[in-house]
């Protein structure tokens, strides 16, 4: 049994992962959640899963929800509540699905714990990837993709040395602006931008994907994973999003992992790792039907949010974390209205341009650093 | 250090295991091999690689050989040298290469003598795969297979549970005639059938690839080695030959294995399990450049000989022998020009329905079998 907490679990990859653990009662137990403004739905949630621990993000539900709920539950809320849910005594694994770098000390945390730890929140590593992986190292806890991509390199390297695997390959959609020039990027709407042709996420990870900055903190966190240097990761673009992502070994074979786009997969691989459970969906793969998958080299120069994550990445040190708060701040303002879609990886630029990066930085450095980038970020606004 | 025997060395597979064994003469050392007719090769292969044991076909070679090599080498010919070759002491692994049922004694004796088992011979797990895998078992010996597609599941099957596996996917390339209609079947030449699109492969193997035996042997090859009902086992028509096989687990996850077509990944895989080696090529998968992959359903219909090789593996018994050994024959009188293209398969279904299934045969009635298939099968020429 899998005794489970679950942070995030209002938003898209929470709802899935309600629904795996919904699905198979024998395997896991959901003890812990934390949500964020939802209450309504952290009210089903408790009545269906009946968690001891719920943490809210403010002290007003917080209130509310204490109120109704006399006995049974401990409630908590903000970032100390977040980070009760993720060290929740009697779990033990942490499942960490809440959006942006708030993910990041509740992780450090339940690592110290030794919880064995789903990773679905980028922030964490691309980061603060070498301060994540070598404490996972110190404590020998597993850090389990829970991302499409990671989770297909995760299962291609089973049963096999890492030091073998000599490139990664990251395929992506090409998200809702596949087939724009640059021109029409230009004026592209809100809504058009959250139209993903193949994934139903979360609306920040749908305007990354359009202007593959999603793609660019994946190959980041692809570097932490899996320690490889930045040359041995590759993007493809791979519109039907059917093979999730690709290993070569040294001897030219590849082993890639493949299925129907369900995100519920990747979440049930992740709670019964190193086990596969039965799962049940009436989407199985069936390649004949597809007929055809394609494939494209990435064009690095329109999607520009790409190459500025391959150089932060490789430029290293808090470049990476300056790269995530630009991006937040601006996807943000765009979804808000305020600013243009090509205006995002404007930003991103200007405050890449203006950083002077700190080798090897400590959590308060990267604290320091996201929260100046954001304050430059808006300032532009 | 592998010490290696190589069955069928002058043969197709044989050459390419070869070219493996020169490139990496650190990690393999070829002790023992055995060949055919081809003398002027086996006079190359002593100049270059220096065997130990060298066994020939025929009498007459031998003594020509022999001749020649006053001392160093020890030679021997016909079933006996095959044997001797097979079980040569020095080797720890066997490479079983050599083309049809000749192959399964020495396979079988190589077992108990503890080698590791490289299987290039089709023949051994079509005819006697129930002898073969319970012998594997009994002496912890890995029967690894080297086929591209067999090769491929083996991969895909690596730090995975076999229980798990709910799938077997095996690609086919179509063959020679995979655009021709049934009409235009009739009156295709052996020089047609010979031209493989995809893979340089011996004749007899191409010829195969053409009826579509060749995915009919794999399929019960597929049966024996992985312990999957037929029911579970699957073909796939994809043209390219790009994914080599796949295998999809309850969860719905699939697993695939994917590189250019080179038989001697595969074979090099085979000589390295569980480790991989680095293989020097300049022919590396490139998706981008490939640009797309195309998948079909098979057609049972047009490809009769897979629709015998489901039949007669579901049958079971004698019922694969007979498949096998009609189907040689077959074979070899097309290539002598003797019958038409169409006939092959006319042969295998006459031997099968006359056929009074035997189960679980020993070796001497799949022996007996075998022999008296081959001669119906002539009488019918």
């Amino acid at each position: 049994m899998k005794y489970i907490s679950l942070l995030g679990a209002t938003g898209s990859i929470g709802i899935q992962t309600l629904d795996v653990i919904r699905k198979n009662p024998e395997q896991f137990k959901l003890l812990a959640i934390s949500a964020g403004k939802n209450i309504e739905l952290v009210r089903k949630i408790i009545a269906e899963f009946n968690p001891e621990y719920v943490s809210i993000q403010n002290k007003a539900d917080y209130e509310t929800l204490k109120t109704e709920y006399s006995q049974g539950i401990t409630f908590g809320y903000g970032s100390d509540g977040l980070m009760e849910a993720a060290v929740y005594p009697k779990a033990n694994l942490l499942l960490n699905a809440v959006i942006g770098s708030v993910g990041l000390t509740p992780t450090l945390q339940a690592i110290k714990e030794k919880k064995t730890i789903a990773l679905a929140n980028k922030e964490t590593l691309v980061t603060a990837g070498h301060l994540v992986m070598n404490l996972a190292k110190e404590n020998n806890v597993p850090i389990i993709p829970v991302d499409s991509e990671h989770s297909a390199i995760f299962q291609c390297l089973q049963g096999e040395k890492l030091s073998s695997a000599r490139r990664l390959i990251l395929t992506a959609s090409g998200g809702s602006f596949r087939e724009y020039s640059r021109a029409e990027l230009k004026n592209v709407t809100i809504e058009q931008a959250l139209n993903h042709p193949n994934w139903s996420m979360g609306s920040k990870i749908t305007i990354d994907s359009a202007t593959m900055m999603n793609k660019g903190l994946e190959v980041i966190e692809a570097h932490w994973l899996f320690e490889k240097p930045y040359e041995n990761i590759e993007v493809l673009l791979h519109r039907e999003s059917i093979i999730h992502s690709m290993v070569e070994y040294d001897d030219s074979s590849i082993i890639a992992q493949l299925g129907s786009p369900d995100m519920r997969v990747p979440i049930q691989y992740a709670l019964t790792y190193p086990e596969r459970l039965d799962f049940q969906t009436e989407n199985r793969l069936d390649l004949a039907k597809i007929g055809h998958l394609q494939f494209e080299e990435m064009n690095f120069e329109r999607f520009r949010c790409l190459k500025f994550a391959y150089e932060a990445g490789k430029f290293g040190g808090t470049m990476p974390t300056v790269l995530n708060a630009a991006n937040e701040e601006a996807v943000h303002a765009f979804l808000l209205g305020k600013i243009s879609f090509l205006a995002i990886e404007d930003l991103i630029e200007k405050a890449l341009e203006r950083h002077n990066m700190i080798k090897d930085p400590d959590l308060a450095s990267i604290r320091e650093v996201d929260e100046e980038t954001r304050v430059f970020v808006n300032s532009l606004i």
